[in-house]
């Protein structure tokens, strides 16, 4: 589980990780963080992408920066979808998945 | 925690909960069952809710929903927002929440 875990985040960093924020295991005010920096360098929209339990936290980072931090943000567009990972024993897991867009 | 849980679920069912499912601390395939019931007494549109933690679940029903059992639905609307809940000491607590709509 906690491999699963550090093979999907490796992925998002690997991607094209412009203007979006992926929310892992760390604590609600490490992603607020990084999205209130990626809003203050000049970014118009900011993705807020989660897998599987960490969607909760990818809402609350939302909803934080909202009510808290920058007013003017609005949530542009909220999608879900279901994702496949490759386990490292060659099967593939289902998981849920949510990319929330901000914008200023 | 556990008392706070058992509030919120108390409200809802006795709210306006026509056409909504409430996705608590069960597990995915209860409310799974508890929506597709709801499409299958006629209902063209079903919400799902939660509250902290359990809005990966809320995600994961309708997931399951759209992939497995009904084709036919889509998910018409997602909204998040913070919900203000009191504790039995009297103090108040934020939780986010999310609505998802799904329609046939």
């Amino acid at each position: 589980m906690a491999e699963e875990e550090k093979n999907v985040e490796t992925k998002e960093e690997s991607g094209d990780a412009a203007n979006t924020v992926f929310v892992g295991k760390k604590g609600v005010m490490s992603y607020v963080l990084a999205v209130v920096t990626q809003f203050n360098k000049g970014a118009k929209e900011v993705n807020i992408k989660a897998r599987g339990k960490t969607i909760s936290r990818a809402v609350d980072v939302a909803e934080i920066i909202k009510n808290k931090f920058i007013n003017e943000v609005k949530v542009k567009n909220i999608s879900i979808q279901t994702e496949e990972l490759k386990n490292a024993d060659g099967t593939t897991s289902k998981v849920s998945a949510i990319d929330i867009v901000l914008s200023k």
